[in-house]
């Protein structure tokens, strides 16, 4: 932010802020306007509501999420009464670390994951380990590598949780398959007895209604067996607008009940007021006309950030083109440092342009080096225009080094 | 609110829900309309905004404090850098704790305190002890030989706050005077040697505004030379929308630095619309006619309270008349007990009237026993009717009790 203020041609492609120009304004006065129009409506709104969240957006949201993991039946995976409302995915995330890890513990994360949860384990003295990552997501032989091997340390009973950002991952835009997802739940499963205790699988799905085609992939949720042990975070942040933070989480007992012991201490309950807001979007079907012209645009400004890079980056840099999500993950040849102290950081902030250094995405894994030579490049604030001279300038100051 | 659901006729005088018929509705909806009408300030309070809040909120916030102290030039105590945007005062107190205590430490508070607070001690595994009250606040001789019995047994090196709520406090209504708060500050600072670390004061101004006459009080962040060891936090819950749940509060370096860390780890920050909002609702002076209003409503409810008490109130039981907040604090003779588990509290669900049994708000403070004969009777929720029914249908607890 400082940095943008100071810098006013500056172009941002490391911002995980969203479209600014489709924020929907128009829909969300209309529907505060009807919502505020009924006097007592209105009144609930404004008063405090419970912990756990607005009962009507708690059942239209697990309903929703059971929908779109094709689940007809009332599975107990889904009830509105494993629901929890929060302040964005975020509070959901950092409430789960915090209910179920004491300092010391180890948590598994993609390798490499959403820098902002590495700072949440840093903050309660946690440690991570990495898991690889593959096209179609985690790798499980490199999970049961690392399972094996922390069993073998005596570090297994450290570890209670594997965090995923299944859809469109923050930073890779790698979605990780069904398959995948139950096979790690049977491997977490697996070691369970050797660990003495549960090892939840933190399904992180923010990016999931942001995907450019048709095709969904279940939530592990959907795997039979195993809704005991996953915890699912969405939010309406990035498909509807970030300025509202409502997020929201379903989660199995014992854990749910300790969440909302911490939510309690944060702060009682999110707004109602934003909550009741949500509840209309959704009810009124403008959170879906809204998302379908998200999608197109966001699947529009990909188009224009993978054209410039293939005409402006060097053959050496190499990316996945991704599926839906915010962001694309370029990777350097590894001698061609990306990290704040090196040099093609240094000449994109003096070309104005910037981007998140992937060193910022890997946990500090003492079992492995933290690669140093990898982009995250995000299409979702930058205008089309910016996004094109902002990849010029980024592909400039590669060519340079790679001369 | 189970219990709630389950008895309609219940009244409950243990909610600390705000009173519903004077929630701001037409405000809102107009203030909001105005908002986002405009599709450019609409998109910028629909986008995210930075971690320690909306610059505008912040600086109208942290001047409106200002004023309110009757301090005249731009002291750095109440400095917008210092300002913080939160969940409502309650994430603000959960990340101060956070921030200066480790487990095992322990937390100086009023004896009783508000209640959620303890919960969060326990929750952090901090332990805690009651400084006693009197009419006009903290007992500071009690304060005084309770830092001497820690500085003698060593245990003052894990003291790193005072917690005081200090006006109309939250349960018992009694407001903190400066020159106390002055004379708090001073005996921390005096301890701070043996401790060997700051001692913070942490005040709560929840209810600040919330003050029947004219008379304020200025804030401990006024006491000269101490600005370095205040946290100083409020609220717009409670004066305007408890729906709404924007608090805030203004802290030194480097306490500032450390809660910004925490706060983009629970959230990034919280939602922009609502500061936006409430930006808005402060300089459009609705905000001061709104008070003006919920001022004469919660003095006329506590009249009503007060004389329902005095009229349906055994002679046994005592109670000062509070001058703002929303609470009345009851003393029963010590022999008749209020807890959970105690016949008035049954014989007053029986009779379906709620209130808090003064026991909840102690904390497991070793070096006392805690008392357990009082109850916190809140007029802030229950409309006129119910507070005379309820006040009525107490006494008569009461009275069969003490018969």
């Amino acid at each position: 932010m400082a940095t943008a203020l100071a810098k006013p041609h500056l172009i941002s492609l490391a911002a995980g802020f969203t479209d600014n120009e489709s924020l929907p304004v128009r829909e969300t006065r209309e529907l505060l306007s009807e919502l505020l129009r009924s006097r007592q409506a209105g009144r609930v709104a404004l008063q405090y509501g419970t912990t756990a969240g607005d009962p009507l957006l708690r059942r239209i949201t697990a309903e929703r999420f059971r929908l779109l993991d094709g689940v007809r039946e009332r599975a107990p995976a889904y009830s509105p009464e494993r629901m929890v409302i929060t302040n964005g995915s975020q509070q959901m995330l950092y409430m789960v670390t915090e209910a179920l890890c004491d300092a010391g513990d180890l948590v598994l994360v993609e390798d490499p994951t959403y820098f902002v949860l590495l700072g949440i384990l840093q903050s309660h003295g946690l440690g991570a380990r990495g898991i690889r990552l593959q096209r179609d997501g985690l790798d499980l032989v490199h999970l049961e590598t690392v399972l094996q091997r922390l069993k073998r340390t005596g570090e297994l009973r450290r570890v209670k949780l594997l965090y995923v950002v299944s859809y469109f991952q923050n930073p890779t835009g790698t979605t990780t398959t069904f398959e995948k997802k139950a096979g790690a739940l049977e491997l977490l499963r697996h070691y369970e007895r050797a660990a003495g205790h549960p090892i939840y699988l933190l399904e992180d799905a923010a990016y999931r209604e942001l995907r450019f085609g048709a095709t969904d992939i279940k939530s592990a949720l959907a795997v039979r067996g195993y809704s005991e042990r996953v915890v699912c975070t969405g939010t309406y942040s990035k498909p509807f607008a970030t300025g509202v933070r409502v997020g929201f989480g379903l989660l199995p007992e014992p854990l749910l009940s300790t969440v909302l012991r911490i939510k309690a201490n944060h702060d009682f309950g999110s707004s109602n007021l934003l909550q009741h807001l949500l509840a209309r979007v959704i009810a009124s079907g403008r959170y879906d006309e809204h998302l379908a012209r998200l999608r197109k645009r966001y699947f529009r400004k990909a188009r224009v950030m993978l054209t410039a890079m293939k005409q402006h980056f060097p053959a050496a840099v190499h990316w996945e083109e991704p599926t839906g999500g915010l962001y694309v993950w370029a990777r350097l040849p590894s001698r061609v440092k990306s990290g704040i102290e090196s040099k093609l950081f240094q000449a994109s902030q003096a070309k104005e342009v910037m981007y998140v250094p992937g060193k910022l995405c890997y946990a500090k894994d003492p079992t492995r080096r933290e690669p140093n030579h990898e982009t995250r490049l995000s299409f979702g604030a930058a205008t089309e225009p910016n996004i094109r001279a902002g990849i010029a300038r980024l592909g400039e100051a590669m060519e340079e080094l790679l001369d």
